[in-house]
């Protein structure tokens, strides 16, 4: 049966639904009116008093759903990670899902947005697509309020001697607009600034991103700002936030952003949205504050990090967790039949015939993350994201694989079902919970050598044979030792769509090395971002842009989103 | 007596005073729960459904505040439209505030924010001050979006012929940052554009800002929207954003932002704050949209327009009140015996002593606004915000003189007595508006030549003895009359501190002509702008930026605001 003729768009399913006010929303959570910041009737801020409130309740279990690498056939990370929340409210659980928020640039291009899809999705999508409460708006600022303050410094006299051919601030829109990657500023004579080269990254790209989902309140964001590496003086010594004093006038202009967003799902499981840096130049994840305020507040987290496991599981687990101090209680790797095909060596337009010798050639991408995850100590459950089109044969194979293997594993119809459709792998990921011990522990220590720090990373999660560091970046990390900067956590900056830093190895490559050409100190944020490749870090928009078919119809409600 | 030394900061008042929940203020307006959408418990948007619900209600009395040519000494023009408002709700008027939204940028730099001062002020400052709720960032969002699918249509093979040294949009940014006045774009090889010269504006000097200020609704939005002109073709034909097929998208993402903010003024007044265009390059008034909900919701609206009258009265009785088809009911023209010392010739140090032969020699241009509004033939009454340097002498002459010349006056001490301060000025206003005959009407009629426009305002509002027209300006006013944009209003952008475009001319200049020398079309908007000098539209950040006092304390409290 091909069901792509009649089903709904994700739009169309979301904008049927109907809604509860978010303050019956917050009133499930035992959230207090003045604790409650409505955005219009169905957004809010949630304050961040609540976590004085709550400061001596036990937390709630934190459920990390990740993935394999990603192909174009799609695995519907967002999706599960909505639709098992949904699950575990209709086992009575009190379940609430922690999840990024979404880039507007990227919706404006071709990908659709970050709220999961078909009937798991978090409501109202097209608010939360968009602008939602601002707070990428808060962030551009911010970004550019100190980009401002720096080239003004270097204008009005420049008494910290700024090297201007050494400053590493970019300016920042939430835009995919190819145009601003390389440009100069400050044309035009005298008056008009200090001519450099520039550029400019789409705003998720920000370290204030970053710092923003990483600080654990607001005067940690403030620390954590005062530490940013703006630039190099004359001298080769780095120059900070605090340097040019502006770290105040930063927290103050994202004093509201800093504080979570309550949504909620279509089956109205309450959804935290708050935070989204990128997956490989930053760790992916969403706000340690949200992710925090959600274990206060509900017994069961349901949250998810960017790409595979092999970059945002290994953030969460080795950044994340170990800055916030907390221990994920279970983690859920998502799989489709589809995706493991492509891993197997399908293209994308063989994915409707049944192959189940592809299926099994690709599942050794799973079967490395899967490891991955062993590693790190923590109970994990595979869950199978089913596809219209996914044959009983291929079903039946990849099932009877993971129980040879012991590996738990559960079939999902989030898409199609909602909550209803996740309630396996709900039961699941309480029964692991339940009978398997955890031994989180990060996988390596933050006081290890940077290149040692590298190494673990690139052999234990993607399987490499080892790291060959360039000699810009040998260079990089003698000078970060002298900086006192190599106590940091690594942050790989890697293609997703491979285990390896080469894109077009798919499935479970190996006797491969990792090449590292280049680190990117984010002091703020508190890792260093090691290279492997270009990360591109301003996307453009292609031939067709989403954008030329978005409208407003007679009754201003929004058309044309996906 | 010297306050300065015990006088409580803006923000420390503002944050002292004790607000009333949002919905108890709209509650006063009779605004239904579903039409108001909270923005936190003290700011909301209001739905256009308002406009639907009371499209038969009269509308109330729309009440102009203005002033004098603004000079350092300050004249309270926002302050006494706050300062007003709140006297007339002691006088049992059931009046609305209805002014211009800030800029974040500015906000950055020197400048205080446009909500007022002392005892009249609206209400939470500090957030109306930053991002509000959002509007300004949703305008630099859409204006940037139509610049990204503008180097995208010539990047993906420019199917419209675009000539990219023709192109006049520009992006733009909510900050003073002086480096991006002037820039290269599209730099590094041909994956990443096209490389041109460029150019960034502040938000508020988007065309964009000055259409959503004269929108009637969402489907007036989208029209002016994809009436845009971007650039012109190989052919020098115009490029529209319709063109470009963009118009629904920039609807979609002003579709929140287009609905009107309601806050309150220290006293508990309603307050509609909703827009704020530039009022030189643009019209320098609140939206279109607030102006009239205000006059639905309330029997009277006090509003403001930038600058002196010759700029902001100007324009919202040409262009405002002509597009928007009302009547304004009366104008205050607000000065200060300070100011008017300046104009008489006066150095701002030398403004603490008394001086009455300076006052009466800068009374003429106190003289000259008053001219204007009896042109316009709008009963008017001109306010003297009283200053603690003032004199009983200097006050006596000042009174003495409109006395004489039959222009009736009040005093006002808004800024440190609130409401009760603007009794004396509210009885007048109520006095006049019952008492002498409105016989409104624009100057000029749109069809007349855009040469008789220009020239009507120049001499009978400048008092300039004619226009100068630069040869640039004559080839483009040829050019509007083949495009057929001749019929459009005149909006001169002119220094905003002489009648004249000699900035250094206070007081009354006389036997002067203006120059223009150049127009820009703002098509979508509906009028054309006459550049009389050069405008800066991208302002810088001084020596010692504002935003390095800002902050936010251990409560999460705003620091350092003005």
């Amino acid at each position: 049966m091909d069901l792509t003729s009649k089903v709904k768009s994700d739009l169309e399913i979301a904008q049927e639904a109907k809604m509860k006010p978010i303050k019956d929303i917050a009133t499930q959570l035992d959230i207090q009116e003045h604790e409650l910041e409505p955005y219009g009737h169905y957004k809010a801020k949630l304050s961040l008093e609540i976590m004085n409130r709550l400061h001596t309740k036990k937390d709630g279990k934190v459920i990390l759903v990740t993935a394999i690498n990603p192909t174009a056939a799609g695995e519907g990370k967002s999706t599960v990670t909505v639709g098992l929340g949904q699950a575990l409210n209709r086992l009575d659980k009190k379940a609430i899902i922690a999840m990024r928020e979404p880039s507007l640039g990227p919706v404006m291009g071709i990908k659709g947005g970050a709220a999961g899809g078909g009937y798991s999705q978090v409501i109202p999508m097209e608010d939360i697509n968009l602008h939602f409460t601002g707070d990428l708006h808060a962030i551009t600022t911010a970004n550019n309020a100190l980009a401002a303050l720096l080239d003004n410094h270097i204008h009005q006299g420049n008494a910290l001697r700024i090297d201007t051919r050494k400053i590493t601030w970019k300016r920042v829109l939430d835009m995919n607009d190819r145009a601003l990657r390389q440009v100069v500023v400050g044309l035009g004579g005298p008056t008009q600034g200090v001519p450099r080269e520039d550029g400019f990254d789409i705003t998720v790209a920000s370290e204030i991103m970053a710092i923003f989902c990483l600080a654990t309140d607001t005067q940690d964001l403030k620390r954590r700002l005062a530490r940013i590496v703006v630039a190099y003086n004359m001298d080769n010594e780095p120059v900070t936030v605090q340097d040019l004093g502006a770290e105040g006038a930063l927290t103050l202009l994202l004093k509201d952003a800093i504080k979570p967003n309550l949504v909620q799902t279509l089956e109205h499981t309450p959804a935290i949205i708050h935070g989204g840096p990128f997956a490989n130049i930053a760790h992916g994840c969403n706000s340690v504050i949200a992710t925090k305020m959600a274990a206060k507040l509900g017994d069961y987290v349901v949250t998810e990090a960017g790409f595979g496991a092999d970059l945002g599981a290994e953030k969460f687990l080795n950044i994340k967790a170990r800055m916030a101090d907390f221990t994920p209680e279970a983690v859920v790797v998502v799989a489709t039949i589809r995706a493991l095909k492509m891993h197997g060596g399908l293209a994308k337009d063989q994915l409707k015939e049944e192959n189940v010798q592809a299926l099994l050639g690709g599942i050794e991408n799973l079967k490395k993350h899967t490891e991955t995850i062993e590693a790190f100590g923590v109970p994990y459950v595979v869950a199978i994201n089913r596809f219209i089109t996914d044959t009983d044969a291929e079903g039946e194979a990849l099932l009877s694989w993971c129980k040879e293997q012991g590996i738990p594993v559960a079939l999902t119809e989030v898409w199609e079902k909602g909550g209803e459709g996740g309630l396996e792998l709900a039961k699941t990921v309480l029964d692991v919970m339940e009978k398997e011990t955890n031994q989180f522990a990060p996988l390596y220590d933050v006081s290890d050598s940077i290149a040692s720090k590298a190494e673990t990373i690139a052999k234990v999660v993607y399987g490499a044979d080892g790291v060959e560091f360039s000699a810009k970046a040998q260079k990089q990390m003698k000078q970060f030792e002298q900086n006192g900067w190599d106590n940091l956590p690594i942050c790989m900056a890697k293609t997703q769509y491979s285990l390896s830093d080469d894109q077009t190895k798919l499935g479970r490559p190996s006797g491969f090395t990792i090449s590292i050409r280049e680190f990117r100190p984010s002091i703020g944020a508190g890792f260093l971002v090691a290279l492997t490749g270009s990360i591109m870090t301003m996307p453009g928009l292609p031939k067709q842009p989403a954008a030329l078919k978005m409208d407003v119809d007679e009754d201003g409600k929004a058309v044309g989103i996906f």
